[in-house]
Protein backbone atom coordinates (compact mmCIF):
# COMPACT_ATOMS: atom_id res chain seq x y z
CA UNK A 1 0.00 0.00 0.00
CA UNK A 2 2.06 3.25 -1.32
CA UNK A 3 -1.06 5.54 -1.65
CA UNK A 4 -4.12 6.46 0.88
CA UNK A 5 -6.62 8.84 -0.41
CA UNK A 6 -8.85 10.20 2.62
CA UNK A 7 -12.11 11.31 1.57
CA UNK A 8 -13.37 13.66 4.41
CA UNK A 9 -10.71 14.50 6.03
CA UNK A 10 -12.34 15.58 9.57
CA UNK A 11 -11.59 14.55 13.25
CA UNK A 12 -11.34 10.65 11.97
CA UNK A 13 -10.23 11.03 8.25
CA UNK A 14 -7.60 13.14 9.91
CA UNK A 15 -6.91 11.12 12.82
CA UNK A 16 -6.90 8.23 10.50
CA UNK A 17 -4.28 9.80 8.38
CA UNK A 18 -1.86 11.01 11.60
CA UNK A 19 -2.11 7.85 13.04
CA UNK A 20 -1.12 6.06 9.75
CA UNK A 21 1.91 8.08 9.32
CA UNK A 22 2.84 8.03 13.25
CA UNK A 23 2.51 4.07 13.02
CA UNK A 24 5.35 4.22 10.06
CA UNK A 25 3.15 4.83 6.84
CA UNK A 26 5.51 6.24 4.45
CA UNK A 27 3.60 6.52 1.69
CA UNK A 28 1.37 9.48 0.00
CA UNK A 29 -1.70 10.47 1.81
CA UNK A 30 -3.71 12.42 -0.17
CA UNK A 31 -7.11 14.38 1.01
CA UNK A 32 -10.19 14.67 -0.53
CA UNK A 33 -12.18 17.31 1.09
CA UNK A 34 -13.83 20.52 1.14
CA UNK A 35 -11.06 23.85 0.36
CA UNK A 36 -11.46 24.79 3.75
CA UNK A 37 -10.70 22.07 5.09
CA UNK A 38 -8.31 21.11 2.67
CA UNK A 39 -6.07 24.65 3.53
CA UNK A 40 -6.43 23.40 7.29
CA UNK A 41 -5.34 19.50 6.74
CA UNK A 42 -2.50 20.68 4.63
CA UNK A 43 -1.40 23.57 6.60
CA UNK A 44 -1.60 21.33 10.05
CA UNK A 45 0.59 18.59 8.00
CA UNK A 46 -2.65 15.58 8.09
CA UNK A 47 -2.08 14.78 4.34
CA UNK A 48 0.81 15.20 2.13
CA UNK A 49 -1.10 16.93 -1.10
CA UNK A 50 -5.05 17.18 -2.22
CA UNK A 51 -6.71 15.90 -5.13
CA UNK A 52 -10.34 15.90 -6.70
CA UNK A 53 -12.19 12.87 -5.91
CA UNK A 54 -11.49 10.84 -9.15
CA UNK A 55 -7.98 11.77 -9.65
CA UNK A 56 -7.38 10.86 -5.52
CA UNK A 57 -9.77 7.38 -6.46
CA UNK A 58 -7.77 6.35 -9.67
CA UNK A 59 -4.50 6.24 -7.73
CA UNK A 60 -5.12 5.17 -4.10
CA UNK A 61 -4.39 1.57 -3.15
CA UNK A 62 -6.55 2.39 -0.02
CA UNK A 63 -9.95 4.96 -0.68
CA UNK A 64 -10.78 5.79 3.42
CA UNK A 65 -14.18 6.93 3.43
CA UNK A 66 -15.03 9.24 6.40
CA UNK A 67 -17.66 11.35 5.47
CA UNK A 68 -20.88 11.72 7.15
CA UNK A 69 -22.84 8.51 6.33
CA UNK A 70 -25.44 9.75 3.61
CA UNK A 71 -22.48 11.05 1.99
CA UNK A 72 -20.12 7.79 2.01
CA UNK A 73 -23.22 6.46 0.60
CA UNK A 74 -23.11 9.03 -2.51
CA UNK A 75 -19.42 8.75 -2.67
CA UNK A 76 -20.01 4.72 -3.35
CA UNK A 77 -22.42 5.56 -6.52
CA UNK A 78 -19.20 6.92 -7.99
CA UNK A 79 -15.69 5.32 -7.15
CA UNK A 80 -16.48 2.05 -8.70
CA UNK A 81 -15.90 3.95 -12.18
CA UNK A 82 -12.68 5.45 -10.98
CA UNK A 83 -11.03 2.90 -8.74
CA UNK A 84 -7.76 0.72 -9.18
CA UNK A 85 -8.57 -2.89 -9.85
CA UNK A 86 -6.88 -4.80 -6.23
CA UNK A 87 -7.65 -1.29 -4.50
CA UNK A 88 -9.63 -1.62 -1.28
CA UNK A 89 -12.23 0.69 -0.12
CA UNK A 90 -13.15 1.20 3.56
CA UNK A 91 -15.09 3.88 5.27
CA UNK A 92 -15.70 4.87 9.01
CA UNK A 93 -19.58 5.53 9.21
CA UNK A 94 -21.11 5.03 12.20
CA UNK A 95 -23.74 2.82 11.29
CA UNK A 96 -22.98 0.28 8.92
CA UNK A 97 -25.92 -2.05 7.64
CA UNK A 98 -26.49 0.51 4.51
CA UNK A 99 -23.02 1.28 3.48
CA UNK A 100 -22.44 -2.23 3.15
CA UNK A 101 -25.20 -2.85 1.41
CA UNK A 102 -25.02 0.02 -1.23
CA UNK A 103 -21.16 -1.07 -1.64
CA UNK A 104 -22.42 -4.68 -2.34
CA UNK A 105 -23.94 -3.27 -5.26
CA UNK A 106 -21.77 -0.59 -6.68
CA UNK A 107 -18.43 -1.86 -5.62
CA UNK A 108 -17.84 -4.36 -8.76
CA UNK A 109 -13.79 -3.59 -10.13
CA UNK A 110 -12.35 -2.80 -6.33
CA UNK A 111 -12.74 -4.74 -2.92
CA UNK A 112 -15.28 -2.83 -0.45
CA UNK A 113 -14.58 -3.77 3.31
CA UNK A 114 -16.82 -2.01 6.07
CA UNK A 115 -15.37 -0.76 8.93
CA UNK A 116 -15.84 1.62 12.43
CA UNK A 117 -13.43 2.69 14.65
CA UNK A 118 -14.79 3.08 18.23
CA UNK A 119 -13.22 6.30 18.89
CA UNK A 120 -14.31 10.10 18.97
CA UNK A 121 -14.66 13.20 20.59
CA UNK A 122 -17.57 16.00 21.00
CA UNK A 123 -15.38 17.99 19.11
CA UNK A 124 -15.49 17.67 15.08
CA UNK A 125 -12.97 18.72 12.24
CA UNK A 126 -9.68 18.10 11.20
CA UNK A 127 -8.22 20.69 13.83
CA UNK A 128 -9.35 18.28 16.57
CA UNK A 129 -7.52 15.25 14.77
CA UNK A 130 -5.20 13.44 16.63
CA UNK A 131 -2.70 10.44 15.93
CA UNK A 132 -3.75 8.55 19.08
CA UNK A 133 -7.22 9.07 18.81
CA UNK A 134 -7.62 5.07 17.93
CA UNK A 135 -5.32 4.30 21.07
CA UNK A 136 -6.94 1.40 22.87
CA UNK A 137 -9.84 1.49 20.95
CA UNK A 138 -11.97 -1.45 18.80
CA UNK A 139 -12.05 -1.14 15.41
CA UNK A 140 -14.55 -2.64 14.14
CA UNK A 141 -14.70 -4.56 10.72
CA UNK A 142 -18.18 -6.43 8.69
CA UNK A 143 -17.39 -8.48 6.10
CA UNK A 144 -20.28 -9.53 3.71
CA UNK A 145 -18.07 -12.92 3.79
CA UNK A 146 -15.21 -14.39 5.82
CA UNK A 147 -12.93 -14.54 2.91
CA UNK A 148 -13.17 -10.46 2.66
CA UNK A 149 -11.04 -10.88 5.19
CA UNK A 150 -8.44 -12.83 3.21
CA UNK A 151 -7.57 -10.75 -0.23
CA UNK A 152 -4.02 -9.05 -0.27
CA UNK A 153 -5.70 -5.60 0.28
CA UNK A 154 -7.64 -6.86 2.75
CA UNK A 155 -4.80 -8.10 4.85
CA UNK A 156 -2.55 -5.36 4.63
CA UNK A 157 -5.53 -3.03 5.72
CA UNK A 158 -5.88 -5.37 8.91
CA UNK A 159 -1.97 -4.94 9.78
CA UNK A 160 -2.08 -1.56 10.42
CA UNK A 161 -5.61 -1.26 13.18
CA UNK A 162 -2.63 -2.44 15.68
CA UNK A 163 -0.05 0.19 14.00
CA UNK A 164 -2.77 3.00 14.61
CA UNK A 165 -2.87 1.79 18.21
CA UNK A 166 -6.28 -0.18 17.75
CA UNK A 167 -7.35 -3.73 17.67
CA UNK A 168 -9.82 -5.27 15.51
CA UNK A 169 -13.38 -6.45 16.25
CA UNK A 170 -15.00 -8.53 13.47
CA UNK A 171 -18.79 -9.01 13.03
CA UNK A 172 -21.92 -8.22 10.73
CA UNK A 173 -22.97 -4.82 9.71
CA UNK A 174 -26.63 -5.68 11.35
CA UNK A 175 -25.27 -6.67 14.67
CA UNK A 176 -23.01 -4.17 14.56
CA UNK A 177 -25.65 -1.48 14.20
CA UNK A 178 -28.10 -3.43 16.95
CA UNK A 179 -25.08 -3.42 19.49
CA UNK A 180 -24.16 0.40 18.91
CA UNK A 181 -27.94 1.31 18.71
CA UNK A 182 -27.18 0.32 22.78
CA UNK A 183 -23.93 1.11 23.09
CA UNK A 184 -23.17 4.63 21.72
CA UNK A 185 -26.85 5.88 19.75
CA UNK A 186 -28.45 5.41 23.26
CA UNK A 187 -26.16 7.08 25.56
CA UNK A 188 -26.07 10.36 22.79
CA UNK A 189 -29.73 9.99 23.14
CA UNK A 190 -29.91 10.22 26.92
CA UNK A 191 -27.46 12.43 27.67
CA UNK A 192 -28.90 15.44 24.39
CA UNK A 193 -32.72 14.50 26.13
CA UNK A 194 -31.48 15.19 29.35
CA UNK A 195 -29.97 18.74 28.32
CA UNK A 196 -32.95 19.07 25.90
CA UNK A 197 -35.01 18.83 28.85
CA UNK A 198 -33.61 21.27 31.54
CA UNK A 199 -33.05 24.15 28.58
CA UNK A 200 -37.19 23.89 28.29
CA UNK A 201 -37.52 23.52 32.04
CA UNK A 202 -34.29 26.23 33.22
CA UNK A 203 -33.51 28.19 29.95
CA UNK A 204 -30.15 28.27 32.07
CA UNK A 205 -31.32 30.56 34.94
CA UNK A 206 -30.57 27.93 37.50
CA UNK A 207 -26.93 27.58 39.07
CA UNK A 208 -27.94 24.91 40.96
CA UNK A 209 -26.20 21.85 39.78
CA UNK A 210 -23.04 19.99 40.47
CA UNK A 211 -20.14 19.06 38.36
CA UNK A 212 -22.39 15.41 37.40
CA UNK A 213 -24.77 17.60 35.09
CA UNK A 214 -21.80 19.34 33.75
CA UNK A 215 -20.69 15.28 32.42
CA UNK A 216 -23.94 14.54 31.43
CA UNK A 217 -24.90 16.73 29.22
CA UNK A 218 -20.90 16.81 27.25
CA UNK A 219 -21.99 14.44 25.20
CA UNK A 220 -25.10 16.90 24.34
CA UNK A 221 -22.41 19.02 22.72
CA UNK A 222 -22.26 16.84 19.12
CA UNK A 223 -23.67 18.04 16.07
CA UNK A 224 -26.79 16.91 14.34
CA UNK A 225 -25.02 17.05 11.44
CA UNK A 226 -23.20 13.90 12.27
CA UNK A 227 -26.23 12.37 14.49
CA UNK A 228 -29.13 13.30 11.99
CA UNK A 229 -27.19 10.41 9.81
CA UNK A 230 -26.44 7.99 12.48
CA UNK A 231 -30.04 7.91 13.85
CA UNK A 232 -31.57 7.73 10.50
CA UNK A 233 -29.47 4.99 9.38
CA UNK A 234 -30.41 3.65 12.47
CA UNK A 235 -34.19 3.69 13.57
CA UNK A 236 -35.36 0.29 14.24
CA UNK A 237 -32.17 -0.51 16.93
CA UNK A 238 -32.51 2.97 17.53
CA UNK A 239 -35.97 2.55 18.84
CA UNK A 240 -35.70 -0.57 20.78
CA UNK A 241 -32.59 0.61 22.68
CA UNK A 242 -34.94 3.57 23.56
CA UNK A 243 -37.93 1.84 24.34
CA UNK A 244 -35.57 -0.71 26.34
CA UNK A 245 -34.11 2.73 28.39
CA UNK A 246 -37.74 4.05 28.78
CA UNK A 247 -38.89 0.31 30.55
CA UNK A 248 -35.85 1.00 33.00
CA UNK A 249 -36.77 4.48 33.66
CA UNK A 250 -39.79 3.18 34.63
CA UNK A 251 -39.25 0.77 36.56
CA UNK A 252 -37.15 3.27 38.73
CA UNK A 253 -39.95 5.55 38.77
CA UNK A 254 -42.40 3.04 40.17
CA UNK A 255 -39.65 1.80 42.83
CA UNK A 256 -37.88 5.08 44.31
CA UNK A 257 -38.79 3.38 47.76
CA UNK A 258 -38.23 -0.18 47.00
CA UNK A 259 -35.43 -2.81 46.96
CA UNK A 260 -35.42 -2.80 42.98
CA UNK A 261 -33.60 0.69 43.48
CA UNK A 262 -30.88 -0.97 45.22
CA UNK A 263 -30.43 -3.44 42.48
CA UNK A 264 -30.67 -1.29 39.78
CA UNK A 265 -27.84 0.77 41.31
CA UNK A 266 -25.53 -2.70 42.34
CA UNK A 267 -26.19 -3.47 38.41
CA UNK A 268 -25.55 -0.16 36.85
CA UNK A 269 -22.06 0.17 39.59
CA UNK A 270 -21.21 -3.43 38.56
CA UNK A 271 -21.40 -2.26 35.01
CA UNK A 272 -19.37 0.97 35.14
CA UNK A 273 -16.43 -0.57 36.96
CA UNK A 274 -16.01 -3.36 34.72
CA UNK A 275 -16.13 -1.55 31.81
CA UNK A 276 -13.44 1.10 33.19
CA UNK A 277 -11.31 -2.84 33.91
CA UNK A 278 -11.70 -3.41 30.48
CA UNK A 279 -11.08 0.49 29.36
CA UNK B 1 -15.95 30.63 65.94
CA UNK B 2 -13.06 28.78 67.52
CA UNK B 3 -13.98 25.43 67.78
CA UNK B 4 -16.15 23.48 64.48
CA UNK B 5 -17.54 19.80 65.06
CA UNK B 6 -17.59 17.53 62.02
CA UNK B 7 -20.24 14.84 62.20
CA UNK B 8 -19.41 12.22 59.56
CA UNK B 9 -15.82 12.83 58.60
CA UNK B 10 -16.54 11.32 54.77
CA UNK B 11 -15.66 12.99 51.64
CA UNK B 12 -18.28 16.46 52.03
CA UNK B 13 -17.37 16.63 55.63
CA UNK B 14 -13.24 16.09 55.05
CA UNK B 15 -13.31 18.42 52.40
CA UNK B 16 -15.44 21.09 54.26
CA UNK B 17 -12.36 20.75 57.24
CA UNK B 18 -9.63 20.96 55.13
CA UNK B 19 -11.09 23.92 53.02
CA UNK B 20 -11.54 25.10 56.01
CA UNK B 21 -8.13 25.37 57.00
CA UNK B 22 -6.50 26.22 53.33
CA UNK B 23 -8.80 29.15 53.71
CA UNK B 24 -7.45 30.20 56.83
CA UNK B 25 -9.48 29.35 59.65
CA UNK B 26 -7.16 28.84 62.97
CA UNK B 27 -9.53 27.31 65.38
CA UNK B 28 -10.08 23.25 66.62
CA UNK B 29 -11.70 21.01 64.38
CA UNK B 30 -13.02 18.09 65.82
CA UNK B 31 -14.61 14.96 64.53
CA UNK B 32 -17.21 13.02 65.43
CA UNK B 33 -17.39 9.39 63.07
CA UNK B 34 -16.78 5.94 63.24
CA UNK B 35 -13.40 5.05 64.36
CA UNK B 36 -12.16 3.54 61.30
CA UNK B 37 -12.85 6.89 59.72
CA UNK B 38 -11.53 8.97 62.94
CA UNK B 39 -8.20 7.13 62.44
CA UNK B 40 -7.73 7.79 58.70
CA UNK B 41 -8.99 11.54 59.70
CA UNK B 42 -6.56 12.37 62.07
CA UNK B 43 -3.68 10.09 59.79
CA UNK B 44 -4.50 12.40 57.34
CA UNK B 45 -4.46 15.86 59.13
CA UNK B 46 -7.89 16.49 58.43
CA UNK B 47 -9.55 17.13 61.61
CA UNK B 48 -7.23 18.14 64.98
CA UNK B 49 -8.87 15.53 67.40
CA UNK B 50 -12.04 13.17 67.31
CA UNK B 51 -14.45 13.18 70.71
CA UNK B 52 -17.84 11.16 71.33
CA UNK B 53 -20.95 13.05 69.39
CA UNK B 54 -21.95 14.61 72.89
CA UNK B 55 -18.78 16.52 73.97
CA UNK B 56 -18.20 17.49 70.55
CA UNK B 57 -21.88 19.27 70.70
CA UNK B 58 -21.11 20.58 74.00
CA UNK B 59 -17.67 22.50 72.87
CA UNK B 60 -18.24 23.51 68.91
CA UNK B 61 -19.47 26.74 68.02
CA UNK B 62 -20.39 25.44 64.81
CA UNK B 63 -21.86 21.79 63.91
CA UNK B 64 -21.58 20.71 60.42
CA UNK B 65 -23.50 17.68 59.73
CA UNK B 66 -22.22 15.60 56.55
CA UNK B 67 -23.57 12.24 57.11
CA UNK B 68 -25.98 10.40 54.85
CA UNK B 69 -29.49 12.17 55.13
CA UNK B 70 -31.11 9.86 57.47
CA UNK B 71 -28.21 10.12 59.63
CA UNK B 72 -28.43 13.62 59.76
CA UNK B 73 -32.40 13.56 60.87
CA UNK B 74 -31.44 11.01 63.85
CA UNK B 75 -28.44 13.39 64.92
CA UNK B 76 -30.94 16.42 64.85
CA UNK B 77 -32.80 14.47 67.61
CA UNK B 78 -30.15 14.61 69.95
CA UNK B 79 -28.06 17.35 69.62
CA UNK B 80 -30.28 19.89 70.85
CA UNK B 81 -29.62 18.77 74.85
CA UNK B 82 -25.88 19.13 73.93
CA UNK B 83 -25.36 22.40 71.97
CA UNK B 84 -24.18 25.44 73.69
CA UNK B 85 -26.01 28.56 73.32
CA UNK B 86 -25.23 30.61 70.53
CA UNK B 87 -24.13 27.60 68.34
CA UNK B 88 -25.10 27.64 64.57
CA UNK B 89 -26.09 24.01 63.41
CA UNK B 90 -25.89 23.30 59.56
CA UNK B 91 -25.48 20.47 57.46
CA UNK B 92 -24.79 19.05 53.91
CA UNK B 93 -27.86 17.10 53.01
CA UNK B 94 -28.44 16.29 49.43
CA UNK B 95 -32.00 17.21 49.97
CA UNK B 96 -33.64 19.93 52.42
CA UNK B 97 -37.55 19.46 52.90
CA UNK B 98 -36.85 16.47 55.87
CA UNK B 99 -33.54 18.30 57.23
CA UNK B 100 -35.05 21.86 57.87
CA UNK B 101 -38.82 20.25 59.01
CA UNK B 102 -37.10 18.32 61.26
CA UNK B 103 -34.37 20.65 62.78
CA UNK B 104 -37.18 23.23 63.31
CA UNK B 105 -39.00 20.94 65.30
CA UNK B 106 -35.79 19.36 67.51
CA UNK B 107 -33.76 22.82 67.93
CA UNK B 108 -34.52 25.15 69.89
CA UNK B 109 -31.44 25.78 72.23
CA UNK B 110 -28.38 26.82 68.80
CA UNK B 111 -29.44 28.06 65.44
CA UNK B 112 -29.72 25.97 62.45
CA UNK B 113 -29.15 26.60 59.08
CA UNK B 114 -29.54 24.21 56.18
CA UNK B 115 -27.19 23.99 53.38
CA UNK B 116 -25.88 21.64 50.63
CA UNK B 117 -22.68 22.85 48.57
CA UNK B 118 -22.92 21.69 44.93
CA UNK B 119 -19.96 19.30 45.04
CA UNK B 120 -19.16 15.90 44.54
CA UNK B 121 -17.23 13.01 43.16
CA UNK B 122 -17.93 9.24 42.91
CA UNK B 123 -15.55 8.36 45.09
CA UNK B 124 -16.49 8.33 48.95
CA UNK B 125 -14.66 9.02 51.91
CA UNK B 126 -12.70 10.93 53.96
CA UNK B 127 -9.38 9.71 51.70
CA UNK B 128 -11.22 10.87 48.48
CA UNK B 129 -11.42 14.66 50.56
CA UNK B 130 -9.93 17.44 49.19
CA UNK B 131 -9.25 21.25 49.98
CA UNK B 132 -10.68 22.56 46.94
CA UNK B 133 -13.43 20.27 46.22
CA UNK B 134 -15.83 23.20 46.80
CA UNK B 135 -13.59 25.71 44.34
CA UNK B 136 -16.32 27.20 41.81
CA UNK B 137 -19.02 25.67 42.89
CA UNK B 138 -22.44 27.03 44.60
CA UNK B 139 -23.29 26.65 48.25
CA UNK B 140 -26.90 26.45 48.80
CA UNK B 141 -28.33 27.52 51.62
CA UNK B 142 -32.13 27.21 52.89
CA UNK B 143 -32.65 29.62 55.51
CA UNK B 144 -36.48 29.32 56.97
CA UNK B 145 -36.86 32.97 57.89
CA UNK B 146 -34.37 35.62 55.96
CA UNK B 147 -33.84 36.53 59.56
CA UNK B 148 -32.28 33.46 59.89
CA UNK B 149 -29.08 34.46 58.07
CA UNK B 150 -28.87 37.65 60.01
CA UNK B 151 -27.72 36.25 63.32
CA UNK B 152 -23.93 36.67 64.36
CA UNK B 153 -23.32 32.98 64.33
CA UNK B 154 -24.96 32.52 60.54
CA UNK B 155 -22.84 35.53 59.47
CA UNK B 156 -19.70 34.13 60.20
CA UNK B 157 -20.74 30.90 58.44
CA UNK B 158 -21.49 32.94 55.24
CA UNK B 159 -18.25 34.66 55.71
CA UNK B 160 -16.26 31.43 55.30
CA UNK B 161 -18.64 30.71 51.97
CA UNK B 162 -16.21 32.39 49.52
CA UNK B 163 -13.21 31.70 51.62
CA UNK B 164 -13.70 27.70 51.08
CA UNK B 165 -13.82 29.09 47.11
CA UNK B 166 -17.91 28.66 47.10
CA UNK B 167 -20.74 30.95 46.39
CA UNK B 168 -23.67 31.24 48.07
CA UNK B 169 -27.50 30.80 46.46
CA UNK B 170 -30.42 31.40 48.93
CA UNK B 171 -33.63 29.36 48.15
CA UNK B 172 -36.06 27.70 50.60
CA UNK B 173 -35.71 23.81 51.00
CA UNK B 174 -38.39 23.10 48.59
CA UNK B 175 -37.32 24.87 45.65
CA UNK B 176 -33.73 22.92 46.17
CA UNK B 177 -35.34 19.72 46.50
CA UNK B 178 -37.12 20.29 42.96
CA UNK B 179 -34.64 22.28 41.38
CA UNK B 180 -31.84 19.50 42.57
CA UNK B 181 -34.33 16.71 41.10
CA UNK B 182 -33.89 17.31 37.77
CA UNK B 183 -30.28 18.90 37.91
CA UNK B 184 -28.98 16.14 40.22
CA UNK B 185 -31.29 13.03 41.00
CA UNK B 186 -32.12 12.99 37.29
CA UNK B 187 -28.70 12.91 35.78
CA UNK B 188 -27.52 10.13 38.14
CA UNK B 189 -30.65 7.99 37.20
CA UNK B 190 -30.24 8.43 33.59
CA UNK B 191 -26.79 7.25 34.27
CA UNK B 192 -27.58 4.55 36.59
CA UNK B 193 -30.41 3.28 34.74
CA UNK B 194 -28.01 3.13 31.33
CA UNK B 195 -25.73 0.93 33.00
CA UNK B 196 -28.08 -1.12 34.59
CA UNK B 197 -30.07 -1.94 31.20
CA UNK B 198 -26.44 -2.47 29.30
CA UNK B 199 -25.49 -4.79 32.35
CA UNK B 200 -28.49 -6.86 31.70
CA UNK B 201 -28.09 -7.13 28.07
CA UNK B 202 -24.74 -7.37 27.54
CA UNK B 203 -23.59 -8.68 30.64
CA UNK B 204 -20.22 -7.08 30.01
CA UNK B 205 -19.41 -8.85 26.80
CA UNK B 206 -19.20 -6.63 24.34
CA UNK B 207 -16.13 -4.67 23.36
CA UNK B 208 -17.61 -2.58 21.09
CA UNK B 209 -18.60 0.82 22.65
CA UNK B 210 -16.57 4.46 22.74
CA UNK B 211 -15.59 6.56 25.50
CA UNK B 212 -18.74 8.28 25.31
CA UNK B 213 -19.91 5.29 27.16
CA UNK B 214 -17.28 5.13 29.93
CA UNK B 215 -18.14 8.75 30.64
CA UNK B 216 -22.17 7.65 30.46
CA UNK B 217 -21.70 5.56 32.83
CA UNK B 218 -19.41 7.05 35.33
CA UNK B 219 -21.88 8.53 37.64
CA UNK B 220 -23.32 4.74 37.99
CA UNK B 221 -20.22 3.96 40.61
CA UNK B 222 -21.84 5.91 42.96
CA UNK B 223 -23.08 4.39 45.84
CA UNK B 224 -26.86 3.37 46.95
CA UNK B 225 -25.84 4.09 50.33
CA UNK B 226 -25.85 7.78 49.50
CA UNK B 227 -28.47 7.78 47.10
CA UNK B 228 -30.81 5.76 48.36
CA UNK B 229 -31.22 8.37 51.65
CA UNK B 230 -30.98 11.14 48.37
CA UNK B 231 -34.55 9.39 46.57
CA UNK B 232 -35.77 8.37 49.20
CA UNK B 233 -36.29 11.63 50.86
CA UNK B 234 -37.35 13.43 47.40
CA UNK B 235 -39.81 11.09 46.38
CA UNK B 236 -42.31 13.17 44.38
CA UNK B 237 -40.11 15.41 42.85
CA UNK B 238 -37.85 12.77 41.10
CA UNK B 239 -40.85 10.89 40.22
CA UNK B 240 -41.68 14.24 38.58
CA UNK B 241 -38.18 14.78 36.87
CA UNK B 242 -38.61 10.73 35.80
CA UNK B 243 -41.68 11.59 34.04
CA UNK B 244 -40.17 14.81 32.15
CA UNK B 245 -37.23 12.57 31.16
CA UNK B 246 -39.10 9.70 29.97
CA UNK B 247 -41.82 12.46 27.53
CA UNK B 248 -38.58 13.65 26.35
CA UNK B 249 -37.28 10.53 25.98
CA UNK B 250 -40.75 9.06 24.18
CA UNK B 251 -40.57 12.23 21.52
CA UNK B 252 -37.26 11.24 20.08
CA UNK B 253 -38.38 7.88 19.70
CA UNK B 254 -41.22 8.76 17.61
CA UNK B 255 -39.09 11.62 15.98
CA UNK B 256 -36.27 9.89 14.65
CA UNK B 257 -36.48 11.11 11.50
CA UNK B 258 -38.41 14.37 11.72
CA UNK B 259 -37.23 18.20 12.40
CA UNK B 260 -38.18 17.64 15.95
CA UNK B 261 -34.95 15.64 16.57
CA UNK B 262 -32.85 18.38 15.04
CA UNK B 263 -34.76 20.88 17.80
CA UNK B 264 -33.94 18.67 20.42
CA UNK B 265 -30.27 18.87 19.30
CA UNK B 266 -30.19 22.39 19.08
CA UNK B 267 -31.52 22.87 22.94
CA UNK B 268 -29.63 20.16 24.64
CA UNK B 269 -25.94 21.57 22.35
CA UNK B 270 -27.50 24.83 23.34
CA UNK B 271 -27.70 24.22 26.85
CA UNK B 272 -24.67 22.38 27.48
CA UNK B 273 -22.46 25.04 25.81
CA UNK B 274 -24.48 27.42 28.65
CA UNK B 275 -23.57 25.37 31.23
CA UNK B 276 -20.18 25.67 30.68
CA UNK B 277 -19.75 29.53 29.80
CA UNK B 278 -20.88 29.29 33.24
CA UNK B 279 -18.58 26.87 34.69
Amino acid sequence: MQTVAIFGVGLIGGSFALALRKGGFGGRIIGVSSDQTIRAALDLGVIDEALPAREAASQADLLYLSQPIHKIAECLEELDAWVKPGALITDAGSTKTLIVDRASQKITRAQFLGGHPMAGRERRGVEAAEADLFQGRPYVLTPLTPGDLESPAAREFQEWIPRIGSFPIIMSAEEHDQTVAFTSHLPQLASTALAALLESRFNNQTRVYGPALVDSTRLALSSFEIWGDILDTNRDAVRLALASYIAKLEEFRGALDTPTLRRGFDAGARFAARLRDVT
